[in-house]
C-alpha cells in the first residue's frame, strides 16, 4: 500500500475531469444547492495513517451514512435484544418498503433502510436522557473532533418534506414497534441524518469498523463480534437496490448517503470515504461508486 | 311492500335472540364501550314512509358510512374533476392498501377506502371555508335534523391512535395528492367519521341515493348521473373485502362502518339502515349483514 | 322500449364512423387478423324479441365471455361447494394476479379472472365424462343452436403462447387447488375461450341471466338465487380493472372478452351483446363500452 | 490452521449428539427418505490439504448448490452478457418471488433463486450441444472425479411435483426471457439439482472459488474478476431469506441446498462443505449452519 497517495490523486483527477457526474438529490431542498463539481476522498490505513485528496476536508450532509452510527450506538447499548425490533436481511426492491413493512408486521427488514433507522432512533430515545446531544457526543468522541455538528437547516428542511418517513414511522407505530411519539422519533432521526462531516472526519469515525471496534485512540466501542455483525449488514444492505452490484464491483462493506458520501472498509486493513454530490439512478453517488471500484482494483484488495 | 313492518319486527326479534353477535371493534377505545346487544333497523320507502324496529332511534358512531357523505358533498362541489384525485375501482385485498397506494402513485383506488376518503377530506378543505361546520350543516340540511352532531370524544380517540391513517395521509402527501397539512386533513376526516346518528337519521340522509339525488323535502343535492356513480361505487367497494359477498347476498349498493352500522338502498324503491355493534372477521356488522340478507330475500327485491 | 331498433341503428352508425377504434389484441396471433372495422350489436328483450344492427350475425372469438358460461355450468353441477375452490371478491389490480394467488394460497379471487376460470375448468373436468363435448352441448342447448363450435385454430394458437396461463395453472396446482394435469385443464380452458359466436348467439345464451335462469324455451338452467350470484360477480368483476368504471357508465352486470365482445344485461328486462375488435388500454372493447353507455343512457335504464 | 482436524472432529461429535436436527425436506418425495442422523464435513485448505469428518464421503442431493455451478459455467461461456438476462441483487422476501418477477418484467433478481437458475439453464441450453452431458463433464473435470452423476430418480421426482418451478418458468417465458421450451429448460434444471455428491467432492469443485478460479490441478475455469462476482452473489443471496444471518454468523460466501448441504469459502484460504439433512424454518440445514458458525469462530477467520 505504498502508493496510496498516488492512487487517490489519480482517482480525484479522473473524477474532476468526468463530464457525467449524476444528479444532485433535490427532494431535500437544502441538499439541492450543493456544487456538483466537488469531489473528495480520504483513507485511513491500519497504522492510522491518513491519505486524502480533492475536497476531502469539506463538510457535507452525511444523511444515511448516519444510520450505521446510530445502529452502532444502539447495538452497544442494547446488545442482541436489538434484533427483536429490526431484522438483518437485505430488503430487495426499494419501491415497496411500506408494503414489506405491512407484511412483516412492522419489523423493518434491516437497520440501514429508513424504516429500520427510525426504529433504531426510537431505541436510542428510550436509552438516552438527551438523545440528540448524546449521539453527537458519541460521534465526537469516536473521532476526537468536537467540531462535528448537526446542520439544523437540513434537519428542518427534511422535517417539512419527509412525508414518506412520517408514513413509515406511523405504520411502524400502528404495529406497536415505536415506543415514542412519531414527531419525537423523527426529530432525532432527521438530526442524525443532518450530521455535517468531511471525508476526513468520516474515516476517523468508521475506522473502528475496520479495527475490531476500537477507535484511533484505542477505545473500544463495540466488540469484534458486534463489528462483524454491522459489517455484514453493511455488505448486504448498505447500498439500496445496488448492494449486490457494490459487493461485486467494490467488494467491501460500506454505506452511502444521498448527500453524495460513501464510506467503505476492509476489515483489518483500511477505511475509506468519498464524496461527490451527483447520484446515479439508484440513489448512490455516481463518481463515488466509480472511485471505490478503481481503488480496490488498483490496490488489489477486497473481501472476496 | 305492505308487510314491511312485520318483516322488520321479525328480523329484530331474530337478531336479539342470536347468541353469536360478532366482536365489537376495539381499536378505537371509545367504540369498545358500546353494548353488543343493541340492534336497530330503519327503512324509508319510495313514498317517504318510515318503518323502524329495535334500537332504531339510538345514535351510534357512523364511522366509514360518513365516507359516502363526504364523497357526495365533494362530488357536488367539484364535479368530475374529483376523479383526477381518486379512482373508482374496487380495491381487492385490504391487507396491502399502502402497497397499492405506492404502486399507483398516491391515487387511492376508490373514495370509500380510508386513503380515498382522506383525499376527499382534502378536497373539501380546499372548497369550504369552515369545512367541519359546513359538512355538518350539509348532513343536517339533507335530513332536516339540526340535532345531528360530531362525537368529539370519538374523534379525539382516533386522533390519538389512528396511526395507519397518518401513514396513509403522509404517503399520499409524498405523492403531492394532498394539498393541506396532514394534521388538518385528518382532523376533518376523524370528525366526519365521528358523526353520531341513529338508523332513523341514516335512512333520512341516504334517502337521496334511492331518490335520484333528492331529499325528502325534494331538494336536489346531486343529479341522477352523479347518484348513479356513487351507487355504483357503493356496490363495488362499500364493504371492504366483502363487497362481492354483499353484492350477492344482499344485492344492493351500500356502506358499512366499524361502529356496526350499515346502510343500503334499492334505487327508486327504498333505503334501509341497520345497527348491531358486533363485527364479523371482515370488519362488517355480523347481524346487520344477516338482517339485510333476510330483508331482500323476504321482500324479494334486489338490483339483480 | 319501442325505439330499441332505432337506438341500435344510431349506435352502429356512430360506431362505424368513429375514427379511433382502439387496438386489436395481438398476443393471440389468430385474433390479430380480425378486421377492426367490424361492429355489431344485438339485444333480446324480456318478451324474447330480438333486435340487431351492424355485424350482429358475424361470429368472433368470445374469449373471456366464456368464463361466465363455464362458471354457470360448474355452479349448476356443484352448487355452493364451488366457493371452496374460488372466491367471489373483486380482484383489484390486474398486474399482480400471480402475487395475489401466492398470498391467498392458490384460491383465485373470483371465477372471472383467468386463474379463477382455470379452477372452474378443473371442476368441470371432474364432473363431466367428456368435458369439451359436454360444455359445447350445454351452450348449444341453451341457445338452441347446434352450429356453435370451437375455433380450434384459436385454441391451438393460445396453447402455444399462453405462458401466463400455464404459470397461473402451475401455481394453483402447487397449492393443491387443481386436481387434474395442467395440460388437460388448459386444453379445456383454451377450447372454452375459443368458442366462436355472434352477438345474436350471445344474447340467446345470456338471456337466461336476465330471465331468472331460464332460456328462451323456458328450460331452467340455474335457480334465481344462483343467477343473482353470477350477476353480482359479473357486476363487481366482469371488466378487468375497469369494473368500477363500467358499473358506473353502463350500470349493468356484464362480461367482456379480448376478442372485442361484451355482453351485459338488466335483470328482468333485457340482454345485450356488442362486438368491436379494437380494445382500450384496459383490455375492453373501446367502441363496445361506448355503445353500451349510450344504450343505457338513451333507454334510461340501469340497475342504479 | 494446525488444529483443523480436531475442530472438524469436535464439530461432528457435537452435531451427532444434537437432539434437535430440524426437518427433512418432504416436498420432493425422494429426499424425504434420507436419514436425519447423517452429518458430514469436509475442508480443503489453500495448500490443497483435505480434512474431513463424519459422513463426509457419503453422497447426497446437492440441489440448489448446483446453481453456483451452472452459473459458473454460463458465466464462463457468455461473460458479462449474462447480466442482461438476470440481475445480481438480493431478493428480499422469498414468499413473493413470482410477484417480483412480474414487477421486474421477467428478469430474476439473482441467479441463485430458482427463477434465476432457470434462466441460467436456458442460457446453457443455447450455448451447449448436449447440455446435460456437457454440464456433468464440467463438474467431473473440475473435481477430476468421473464418478459424479445425476440421480435420475430425484430428477424425475421433481419433474412430477415441481409446479412452482413450472409456474416460474412459464412466467419468465411470457416475458420472452426464456428461449427454449419450458419442458426442456426444466429437464436440464432438475437434472443439475439432482447431482449426487459428497462433502469431499463438493470442496473439490468449490475449491476454485477460494483459489481465484483455478481447480486443484491448476486449470483456470474463471478469471479472478469473475470469481469475485460469484463470491459476492453467494454472500448476498446464497441462503434464501437467511443471507443476512449467515453473512453475520459465518461471514463467508456460500450456498445451501434443501438436500441439507452447505458449501462456504474464505477467498485465498479454504473451502468447506457440510451435510445434515434436517432443515431450519428458513430452509437451510440446521446443523450445517451451526457447524459453520462454530468453524469460523474457532478458526477465528471470516471476511469481516
Amino acid at each position: 500500500m505504498i502508493a496510496i497517495q498516488d492512487i487517490l490523486d489519480t482517482i480525484t483527477k479522473e473524477a474532476k475531469a468526468e463530464s457525467h457526474k449524476g444528479k444532485v438529490a433535490n427532494y431535500i431542498p437544502e441538499l439541492a444547492k450543493v456544487d456538483k463539481n466537488k469531489f473528495g476522498i480520504g483513507l485511513l490505513d491500519e497504522h492510522g495513517r491518513l491519505f486524502k485528496a480533492g475536497d476531502a476536508e469539506e463538510r457535507f450532509s452525511i444523511q444515511s451514512i448516519s444510520k450505521v452510527l446510530t445502529l452502532s450506538m444502539a447495538f452497544g447499548l442494547l446488545g442482541n435484544d436489538l434484533w427483536k425490533r429490526v431484522d438483518v436481511e437485505p430488503s430487495g426492491d426499494p419501491f415497496n418498503h411500506l408494503s414489506l413493512l405491512e407484511m412483516e408486521n412492522g419489523i423493518p427488514r434491516n437497520p440501514l433502510i429508513n424504516a429500520g433507522a427510525i426504529v433504531i432512533a426510537d431505541v436510542l430515545i428510550s436509552q438516552l436522557k438527551n438523545p440528540k446531544e448524546a449521539f453527537l457526543e458519541y460521534v465526537r468522541n469516536i473521532t476526537n473532533d468536537p467540531s462535528i455538528a448537526y446542520d439544523t437547516h437540513v434537519a428542518a428542511s427534511e422535517q417539512k418534506t419527509g412525508f414518506r418517513n412520517y408514513a413509515a414511522a406511523n405504520l411502524i407505530k400502528s404495529f406497536n414497534n415505536l415506543h415514542h411519539p412519531v414527531e419525537e422519533v423523527l426529530d432525532f432521526y432527521f438530526h442524525a441524518c443532518s450530521l455535517s462531516m468531511s471525508c476526513e472526519q468520516l474515516v476517523h469515525v468508521f475506522y473502528m469498523f475496520s479495527n475490531r471496534g476500537k477507535c484511533l485512540r484505542n477505545h473500544e466501542y463495540l466488540n469484534t463480534n458486534q463489528i462483524k455483525r454491522i459489517n455484514a449488514i453493511m455488505l448486504t444492505s448498505g447500498f439500496y437496490d445496488e448492494a449486490g452490484e457494490f459487493a461485486f464491483k467494490v467488494g467491501l462493506p460500506g454505506k452511502s448517503g444521498v448527500g453524495g458520501g460513501i464510506v467503505a472498509l476492509l476489515p483489518g486493513k483500511f477505511c475509506v470515504a468519498t464524496w461527490s454530490p451527483g447520484l446515479n439512478e439508484k440513489g448512490n453517488s455516481k463518481l463515488g461508486m466509480q472511485a471505490l471500484e478503481k481503488l480496490t482494483t488498483r490496490i488489489g484488495l477486497s473481501i472476496f
